[in-house]
């Protein structure tokens, strides 16, 4: 299949560096180029930033959670005052999980029945029930650019048969959410298989056949030991249709983007840059500074010289900055959380410049030796 | 005594309408308009902001807590990275406290003598001695514009005689900051007298005879009813040398502005403005709204439609502030500290234009009805 299936909605290849590629996805609040790096806004907002600050760091994609803005404040209200794009005040694109994810891992007293999940709020103890209807539904009412399909994504580790019915269930639900999509609304399938290979593939092949969007890799980064998502990225990701975007759901550190791009990814989320920036740690390209240290008690120095960010632009010093992290000041969160971010657009944006100039393996290992150096 | 008392500071009056006076406060880091108020930046930030964002509510000079700073970095940390302005990325005007009154209202087992206090650091219970001669060495390593000269001050509702030792005190540790002082740096000297108006003028008259760049009203909103402070300011703060800057430390609310600017008071600080911002009180031309009120579930409208701030200009409904509060995000914490901050800055931006066109008395009249009016 090929060609726009949601009005509004379309992905083309700029350029191929071996498996990488670069792209533009065209969304009905504007052109996100690929790869590109998704920040999560778990709750309607990315923690700490406005909307701009996001935007600054090259950011024209963001992901919120259907599960917390179901619970809270719910998608009935979103709806009435413009969806999240009106009321979150991110003019650019937007994609929105199911929800199944952290129904199954936030919720209290969860099951899994052909039906969907069925579990209890973690804020009020209500019993909620999430089938592939209402997670269309919810999703539509938020209104982001990409609603994801439920899917069942076992942990790292499960046994294969668990892996196998967990594959067939997503593909059942699969066809149900494509069924009750909001118009307009383009849809995302979730491959799962865990680091099985041949599961991966075929699961790859039957979504690829339904009219979704795109394709997503769920079920990674999910508790296995790393090196194996690293080593089955390269023999799945390709096998993805190339005429789609592919993204890969959750993931990861700067090292884990660098190979999934060389890959074939294009699309990437996590809160690992701004979680880990509330807990004190800068992401630089020589690795993490964790700015509490007590080497850094009197440096003068910016967290990266040669970062553009606003943090390091703005002349704080690693000594001012370790000052505010000591005595919880919420400024240093919205630096670090600044901070973090701007690297991650940095290495997408020069993983886009590097595949189009057919470089990418030089880049890409050009920062894997930075980030392993250390401060 | 007039004319300037310490090179590169100076106040000079622009207007005066019966006692309020417009002016302008000239600073080593800038000219700072009169009435003027000063952000707190407890520990060297103005808690949520950055600099950018508290210069943008109008604010051209902020206050920095002697105590904290002292314990926390420590002053020759701060010294060696280039001052409070440096450390901070503060540009303009800064002033600090002496540290007394946060080391007797915060600290451990804390006594007053003829030398100073001692006390127990609150935060890692350390014994430390702050004198006259140490409040402005510490303060001098600082370095901010203005230091504030180390007094004593009796809660609201003390004894006569309390009141009497206090003020005798602070008039002797006035000749010992004097004469301690850092070259270069501005220092205020600190009237107390409680709401006893013949303490207090009498107090004023001592402390004027000394070269102080400026005299501040101490003791006032630490305790006794808001009405004693309302009526003893027209008695004393005209009563202090006009010719010098005055100086409400600590206070307060729009309507207490209104009030002290109306009785010839020049600059404020308090903490209310940011401290209200984070337990999620909006201050507004009409009282204060409470964000997490169920009343604005669903309410579209910004906090205040007539306000510039960029919480109210950027579209944020109050229905999306009150979901961003109940969530716990770091985001409305901000928007709400830049929104009550820029109502300050507006509330003295309108009293320096109205007094310049001596019409504060009905300028001030018309800000206090509409406090009143409610939500």
């Amino acid at each position: 299949m090929s060609g726009p299936r949601t009005p509004g909605f379309a992905w083309r290849v700029l350029g191929q560096d071996a498996n990488a590629r670069a792209g533009v996805l065209t969304t009905p609040h504007g052109d996100v180029p690929t790869p590109t790096f998704m920040p999560v806004g778990t709750q309607g907002s990315v923690k700490t930033l406005a909307p701009a600050e996001v935007a600054a760091t090259g950011a024209r994609i963001v992901l919120g959670n259907t599960y917390h803005l179901w619970l809270r404040p719910g998608p009935e209200l979103i709806d009435s005052l413009g969806g999240l794009h009106g009321f979150t005040r991110w003019p650019h694109a937007m994609l929105t999980d199911s929800g199944g994810f952290q129904a199954f891992s936030m919720a209290d007293r969860r099951s899994v029945s052909e039906d969907g999940f069925v579990f209890r709020s973690h804020l009020d103890g209500s019993r909620r029930a999430l089938s592939p209807e209402e997670a269309m539904r919810v999703q539509g009412l938020l209104g982001a650019d990409i609603a994801m399909q439920l899917d069942v994504c076992p942990p790292g580790g499960a046994p294969r048969d668990e892996v196998e019915r967990a594959v067939a269930q997503t593909t059942r639900w699969a066809s149900r959410c494509l069924a009750s999509r909001r118009e307009g609304q383009a849809v995302f399938g979730i491959v799962q298989g865990g680091t099985h290979v041949d599961l991966r593939r075929a699961h790859a092949d039957e979504l690829g056949a339904l009219p979704f969007d795109g394709l997503a890799l769920g079920g990674f980064s999910v508790g296995e030991p790393v090196e194996s998502m690293h080593a089955a990225l390269p023999e799945v990701a390709p096998h993805l249709d190339p005429e789609r975007p592919r993204y890969l759901m959750g993931v990861g550190t700067p090292r884990d983007l660098l190979i999934a791009i060389g890959a074939g990814v294009d699309m990437f989320d996590c809160v690992l840059p701004t979680r880990n920036a509330r807990n004190g740690q800068a992401l630089t390209r020589r690795g993490p500074l964790v700015i509490k240290q007590a080497r850094y008690r009197d440096d003068p120095r910016p967290i990266d010289p040669e970062c553009g960010c606003g943090a390091c632009r703005g002349g704080y010093s690693r000594a001012y900055l370790r000052h505010l992290f000591l005595a919880r000041e919420i400024l240093v969160l919205r630096l670090l959380s600044e901070h973090n971010l701007w690297l991650y657009g940095e290495i997408v944006a020069g993983a886009r410049a590097a595949i189009v100039e057919r470089r990418y393996e030089s880049y890409s290992r050009g920062w894997l030796e930075g980030l392993s150096e250390g401060q």
